[in-house]
């Protein structure tokens, strides 16, 4: 039969046309903007990279969310493989290779070989172990796994049950997991892939002075867990993958426990080891591991840097595709009026274009952070200045917390905000938001991390409190005084509406004074620490807001004045919209947490009731340049897997081409009547019946089916 | 060799002790509160019908999370088929029936059926056509797909492009789709299932006066659109399946198109068709189409009983876990203090306890909806009293807006708490998240019907303005007075802490606020619709928020009063905690829009201050009931599907040996070295690239990689 839909197009106006127009519409110099926010470096790579993709077809994306866990997995591996070989081929260095890894978007089965297990040799081990293993690791000859959370603990690294006890008489540690929930558990690369591993365990061994064995903590140990040719564990050691989870398909996420696995004292990553396993007693000389903080918040920086690009791409997919659909005529126009654009409705611009704003404050924290992590790096390695550690570390841990937050909400409401075809696969939203979904989580629970936050408010204002006459140290100092000297004069005013400084410093004035209250409550009243862990939290939020809006503002600030925007210039019209973005941000932020703000008289009633007609009023002047500013972004098609995000806007003959060209299952026939076992047309009962009780359970056999009865 | 790890246990506590403990700690009575919140008839037939599943292998849930779309929907087939033959066995009604679906917790090929099929046909058809189709219907001799949503139509459903065009000559309607867009889109079990089909189509036909055709809007036809014998499709229609989405793996979700395809007069679905096909003519004489609103109402009551169920399901996995689940010793305990429960943080506590206080406000709203609905109807029918439609409607379209939000949030705010395994598949709440994230969306967009509700309130507030005389004739009118009486009076106090009827009306008050200002907005000022419609959907939520609290606060009152309770009585014990988890549901609503009670003046800023003390003192009361609370659900370990969330709370044996057991990808041995194209060990590189390409691209022939690479 001919195919008649070959004949069809989509209902007028053309949705390339729609975004041709919008495009139009806006005088933005989005190649100028990309190069601010991306620099030239970046966008060449992107290109590069791109293009040697594009020519193998096992890279293809049009099929994988067809696909379970098992296939997913041996698809990743495959993909994997290949990278490893172009970037061989063409000589790729590391960023190249993540360029790549970005651009695939698959956290694979080689994926935390650089990210974790090469990084904790290169952190952990000592130059001797950094000359044998580093080398190995950079041309795969071995693949790693960093093996540190158990069944029964995550974040309480403390608790870790695997031990590695000390052999005085054959100089090895025994590594042994003594129950089940010391096992191994969410390890990438471990489940099915990695032949060596770094293991967390507890070293036990004799303290000198008894001789009885103590515990000296959680230390690194790395192990070989497979078989170099077999593929298969080594004795003693007992590995698995732990079966599919929210994301990340292709990624082999492992458990494994040691039944009394001996390794050679040189298994001890040594650098900071608090024991010396060459001469068998406790390490008095090790180096101070001060930088690896530094390299966490390195880390972090590099999560928030990561946010902003994915929730640039949720955001391109959901401004391109609410421009692009139109759906109901103004209810207040007369007679036959055309539908109008989703985007228009200010319901659907108070979700998305907020969240455009975020990609933008993301942006200028992330570079913040970066900088300041350089800064005090060299301020570390030239004078020996640790001064700022603390700082920082604070900052990352609560910007952590927040960002990917922001982030991991924010995905599911552009999601939501596109209606039926935002449920769809070929929204490109399915995978963003699951995989994404683990960041809250992993790199530290937000909600547990922002207590590092909140100690270091706490401490910095005791030490305003307790010495005023001291000149301030760090940035907070200064806030800190600041609120102090205006708790005096009541009411503080700031102009949050018309004066941009002023909106700043009511950030900062919350937050000073969420702290000072957190200080009242735990120094001066010495409640218990748990019974304010909700405002530890709340204090956290406040100040990381407080970073994101001033850095926005210093950056805005900076792009203004011509010559001193350091990462490329941009023109007036532009810079201004980044000034109206700022404003999105910050009043959109403040909006959500007014109580606060009143509470702590950073602003007023009289202010508050008219926050909301001050952000329809931004969203309006953003609008017009909504397409343009998610094009700077420059996210590939490729990247973004979506119908509805098309750099060319051509939604809905994507859609109908992918159902209908490309979907496999479009490809057999079935057979619906209820009263024959037949599934597939032709298949015949007998062997329907074997094949569905398979799929049912998995290639398990009669004793798994005896347990799964038992268990119903 | 031997697996070791079968000697293992979990490391002390025993979870399935410290479940026990938290029971024993507890005197609430879990079977008389289950009775009072399902009843007898649905625990008895949960019971039975859980019964007869669990002898059937193909009901297993062990494996599913591993299958894609293609296998998925295969076992979804062969599980649809086998309900309906057990559903023929042993004479279930549709209640039976539906606990099956509920406990399988599947939407497979069959689910549209009863649900929106049938539905159509009983509701929209002449009594010549009910008498022949239900028949069909109800023994499943047909399989019908209910067919409204288009490729470029969802919301708008006179938008519709698909259209019938009446021809007087040959007294047949000819079916067609004239752009790519009128494509049928999402439609539930037609992909690769339904024979038959129920489509909306914009009705085209001479207009008697001109001869001209003239719309006559969106009518249902229903059309068969598979041979019965060969399952393919009838010519002149194209079907597919519009391939993955978020959840609903096993549904088979599709399109499909119409060339000039011509259908009898029969089959317009003509009880209240505005065109009568039989004469040719417009109809006058057709029924009244007021009970398809009294039946939304229903269908939207079932919603939000759904929902309490759905995120009964994710507070009973998050409460015992998280109550098993213990991490890191009190910071303030001195020595070696042991760990804590999770569930006792605070910040724990202040996203999961909320929540469950919220599935009790679920319940007595959709019990009071569902009683609404039965009474009104009765008004209809017997005294053709339709006046109470109205307010049914408007509270039906924002509760359905409110409650789905919160329960989709409420999902994902749980599995958030869990950390690391509630990322997990083995959590249960995958496949809870990705579908249920599915209903802000159908049945009318949360963002979208809002503005119903809307319209309702701004209607009642002018009338209350207009006629200050007359007696009230709804609710809504009654609050609307004393709102109007109580501006004059500065300032209206409520006492939200100590007085629980004042904590309800200051909910009426704020919603009563919202609604007068947009009646100034609207009705006075004349602003455009457009522009208000953030305020619209806030006006809404607040009043669906009064109808949540002060639905709970009857029940509580009811239920305190021991001779009055309908749905079976409860001990003062139990009716004391219910009042507790009002006030804490009722409090928790107030202070996330602290800001709204304020500037209406239903609350002032001295009490907000105290409103999360407030919250923290009464989740201390909760506390030790938690795991009783969501014991009272009963929600069967079949149907959680979860470790984590196991009646007898053995969390951790249950994650390995699903793990080490079940896990299908652990059978297999795989090749992970980079330079070979070798995947799984043994399988030789050729078959190894031939099978990944299959993978990587689907079915799809060289054609369509051609077009994948053009597209990258």
């Amino acid at each position: 039969m001919a195919d008649f839909t070959q004949r069809l197009k989509p209902a007028d106006p053309q949705c390339t046309q729609i975004l041709a127009d919008e495009r139009a519409r806006s005088s933005i110099d989005t190649e100028q903007l990309a190069r601010h926010l991306l620099t030239d470096e970046f966008l060449e790579r992107q290109k590069r990279i791109l293009r040697v993709l594009a020519r193998e077809p096992v890279f293809s994306k049009q099929n994988q969310l067809n696909l379970g866990h098992p296939e997913r997995y041996q698809l990743g591996l495959a993909r994997a493989k290949t990278v490893t070989r172009l970037a061989t081929k063409h000589g790729w260095d590391e960023q190249d290779y993540n360029m790549a890894s970005y651009l695939i978007d698959e956290m694979g089965p080689y994926a935390l070989q650089l990210l974790l297990f090469k990084t904790s040799i290169r952190e952990q081990g000592s130059d001797a172990q950094k000359e044998h293993w580093l080398p190995k690791v950079d041309n795969w000859e071995i693949i790693g796994a960093y093996c540190q959370t158990e069944l029964g603990h995550g974040s309480n690294v403390k608790g870790l049950e695997c031990v590695a006890t000390w052999d005085p008489r054959t100089r090895e540690f025994e590594i042994h997991s003594p129950t089940l929930t010391a096992s191994k558990w969410w390890c990438g690369s471990l489940g099915r892939t990695a032949n060596h591993a770094v293991v967390v365990a507890q070293l036990h061994a004799p303290d000198p002075k008894t001789n009885l064995y103590k515990s000296y903590g959680p230390h690194q140990f790395i192990v070989q867990v497979r078989d170099m040719k077999t593929f298969e564990p080594l004795p003693k050691i007992t590995i698995g993958d732990i079966g599919p989870k929210y994301g990340y398909a292709a990624m082999d996420n492992g458990y494994m426990l040691f039944d009394h696995l001996r390794v050679p004292s040189s298994a001890l990553l040594s650098r900071y080891a608090r024991f010396n396993a060459e001469l068998g007693i406790p390490n008095t000389a090790s180096e101070k591991p001060a930088m690896v903080y530094g390299s966490l918040t390195y880390v972090r920086a590099q999560i928030v840097m990561h946010a902003r690009l994915v929730l640039a791409r949720a955001c391109t997919v959901a401004v391109r595709y609410l421009s692009i659909r139109h759906q109901f005529p103004d209810r207040d126009a007369k007679g036959d009026a055309p539908e109008q654009a989703v985007l228009n409705y200010p319901t659907v611009q108070i979700r998305i274009l907020p969240l455009l704003a975020t990609v933008f404050a993301l942006h200028y924290t992330g570079a913040a952070m970066e900088s300041l992590y350089w800064q005090t790096r060299a301020s570390i390695e030239q004078k020996g200045d640790f001064s700022r550690l603390g700082e920082m570390h604070a900052s990352s841990s609560g910007l952590k917390s927040l960002c990917t937050t922001l982030v991991a909400d924010g995905i599911e409401t552009c999601r939501r905000a596109m209606g039926g075809h935002g449920f769809g696969g070929d929204s490109g939203m399915v995978a963003l938001n699951n995989e994404y979904l683990s960041k809250p989580t992993v790199e530290g629970d937000n909600w547990m991390i922002t207590q590092q936050t909140a100690t270091y408010l706490i401490k910095r204002m005791s030490e305003a409190i307790k010495y005023p006459g001291t000149p301030a140290q760090e940035p907070i100092d200064v806030q800190f005084k600041e609120f102090l000297r205006a708790r005096d004069v009541v009411p503080v005013t700031f102009d949050i509406f018309e004066c941009d400084e002023d909106l700043v410093k009511a950030f900062q004035h919350r937050a000073a004074y969420l702290s000072y209250q957190l200080y009242q409550a735990r120094v001066v009243e010495c409640r218990p620490w748990t019974s304010l862990m909700i405002s530890l939290h709340r204090a956290s939020k406040a100040h990381s807001e407080s970073l994101l809006v001033s850095n926005f503002y210093n950056a805005v600030t900076a792009a203004s004045s011509t010559s001193s925007s350091p990462d490329g210039a941009l023109d007036r019209d532009t810079a201004s919209l980044l000034g109206v973005l700022f404003r999105l941000f910050a009043l959109f932020t403040l909006d959500a947490s007014a109580l606060e703000f009143l509470t702590s008289n950073a602003a007023q009633v009289s202010q508050l009731r008219h926050t909301t007609r001050r952000i329809e009023a931004l969203m309006v002047q953003v609008r017009p340049h909504a397409v343009r500013l998610v094009d700077a972004w420059s996210i590939p098609d490729y990247l973004l897997a979506s119908s509805l995000g098309r750099y060319d806007g051509d939604v809905y003959n994507d859609l109908f081409r992918r159902a209908h060209v490309v979907n496999p299952l479009n490809r057999t026939t079935f057979n619906p009547d209820w009263t024959t076992d037949e599934i597939i047309k032709g298949e015949g009962p007998e062997a329907a019946r074997r094949r569905i009780r398979h799929l049912a359970l998995g290639e398990a056999d009669e004793r798994t089916v005896g347990e799964t009865r038992a268990r119903l």
